[in-house]
């Protein structure tokens, strides 16, 4: 991209909100408003690692920026606007760049965020994209992984599963399913649904002590609750909701359960909550139209162990316990 | 680097502030201080293209850290913090990531900062790591680019040329200096100094109309001001301050002037105010211990040409207008 300016100006400055000043810039400028904090995370995507090599370009776009929200909705945050540092190949031309910011285009809109800024540079490798994502939160309360109390009921939102068997469907791995449900699982790996509204109401309730967002797989990410808690989990099998097209992988490959339980890239939020605020979880579900499933529970125990019950009340071994590709 | 996530949390959340949550989370939490805003800038290196394939990781992590808050310093940002994220090669083993955390916790040190959160992944390729600076600045008060008024005057910190210049020696291309001038130039190419206690008491002055940092070439950042300004500008090469050793360089071949003036990596700031203010620039130099040339001016014209007028009082013809590895 040596000399490319023009390129990069074209695509991406009309994607810059007001804090961008228009790229014009090395910098954004942010008034941050009164009472909050601003919630800050990074997430870096490589080629041939977190996202296909063949994957199009809207699709690599829109994947990372969701990977970003879905970390700040699990915070609690309003979601703001991002940064962005593109590395790229010679074979990154004109039109993938076009496509890559027609991604970012359309799920700006969706999410109402903005570009405050990037840095663009050339590589002789894969390509790698980061970025960087700004939010808002009411002072103080930001939801951690650390706030879990002995005693607190375990929730996961939507399903899990998706998205460690939609990237085997995306891989070919995956054989003997209907093709609607192949094309569901592959766009729920493609391009997840970060909880954003969730996440947001989750934050204002008051009623989570810890949160997640389940990017490892469930079973590692309730397990970073419960270490950075202090805490063990209990998750009961029976209780992990599932797709209709999870639950027909699994009627054909019962012993799936485990890979549901542990793949990574569902970009659900997993919190914590006392029992006796079930109610106003279940209120947040209604209101969101977002199911949550209470799947276990916190406890005093060795810091960060998680134990899966299977269906006979006896703990499951999990092979694997969630993605290590970070 | 998978599976090592023991190896990363040892060495980097002993980097983390505050407001980084010991990394324990996937974001950080930052109280913004009252009548201020966020200036967020990011920069991304990439091995083999902005730092020499063999450098020592100390020093890629110093450079990479100095070279973004250089640009928070042309804003007149005082930093805060850092997200970062890092695409590792497989031959960055352990006594590499080492030799980078001592890099950023010495620069952490010297200029105040935090880490504030990262990621860190694998790649097949060159390294590629980027940072996401954050600081904070009077509200809106933020230097930018964009400011210059007609006939403003034009300044520049420090001595330009160096960096290019450095790169020359680091890479063997430029012989027949004295050991120190050589030594010098290279440490200026390897280690910048961002004018982070300049740019601090240049934007609290209230005297600059517009600023940059010289990233890209004098030439070429003075043009920046001058584009985003919708002006003209004009430097006097004979203004143009030079180190005793780049003008050693210069004295053995002349025609080098125009690379001093356009190479990039010298990490001061260009700046433009009215020019009355003078004496209020010479004061900030005195304050700070760090000299400041009067280079030439802003004025009506087409907006980012930038001439360079030589000692026959006659525009000089550039070869190249500052580097464009970005």
């Amino acid at each position: 991209l040596n000399g490319e300016f023009d390129l990069i100006a074209r695509h991406f400055a009309p994607l810059a909100g007001p804090e961008g000043l228009g790229l014009l810039d090395d910098a954004a400028q942010l008034a941050p408003p009164l009472g909050h904090d601003l919630i800050l995370t990074t997430d870096a995507n490589v080629q041939g690692v977190h996202f296909l090599t063949d994957e199009s370009p809207d699709f690599v776009a829109r994947r990372l920026l969701r990977t970003n929200l879905s970390d700040l909705a699990a915070k609690g945050a309003r979601p703001l606007g991002y940064l962005l540092t593109l590395a790229l190949p010679p074979e990154a031309d004109e039109a993938w760049i076009a496509g890559f910011a027609a991604g970012l285009a359309a799920d700006q809109a969706v999410y109402d965020v903005a570009l405050f800024g990037g840095d663009t540079v050339s590589t002789s490798g894969p390509l790698v994209a980061s970025i960087a994502a700004v939010g808002v939160a009411p002072a103080g309360r930001m939801l951690r992984r650390s706030g879990a109390k002995d005693g607190d009921a375990l929730y996961v939102t939507g399903t899990v599963g998706d998205g460690g068997f939609g990237l085997d469907v995306a891989q070919g791995r995956l054989a003997g399913l209907s093709a609607a449900h192949a094309a569901y699982l592959e766009s729920r790996y493609r391009l997840p649904e970060p909880r954003v509204a969730f996440g947001l109401k989750l934050g204002r309730s008051g009623v989570a002590t810890a949160a997640a967002d389940v990017s490892d797989g469930l079973v590692a990410d309730a397990g970073h609750i419960a270490k950075a808690s202090g805490l063990a989990a209990a998750i009961e099998a029976r209780a992990t909701p599932l797709s209709a097209a999870a639950a027909a992988v699994l009627a054909a490959a019962p012993e799936r359960l485990a890979d549901a339980m542990s793949a990574g890239d569902d970009y659900e939020i997993v919190f914590t909550a006392p029992p006796e605020a079930t109610g106003v979880v279940r209120a947040l579900a209604a209101e969101t139209g977002l199911p949550v499933a209470r799947i276990g529970r916190v406890h005093a125990g060795p810091a960060g162990q998680v134990a899966v019950i299977g269906r006979d009340g006896e703990p499951l071994q999990l092979g694997r316990l969630g993605y290590a590709h970070r």
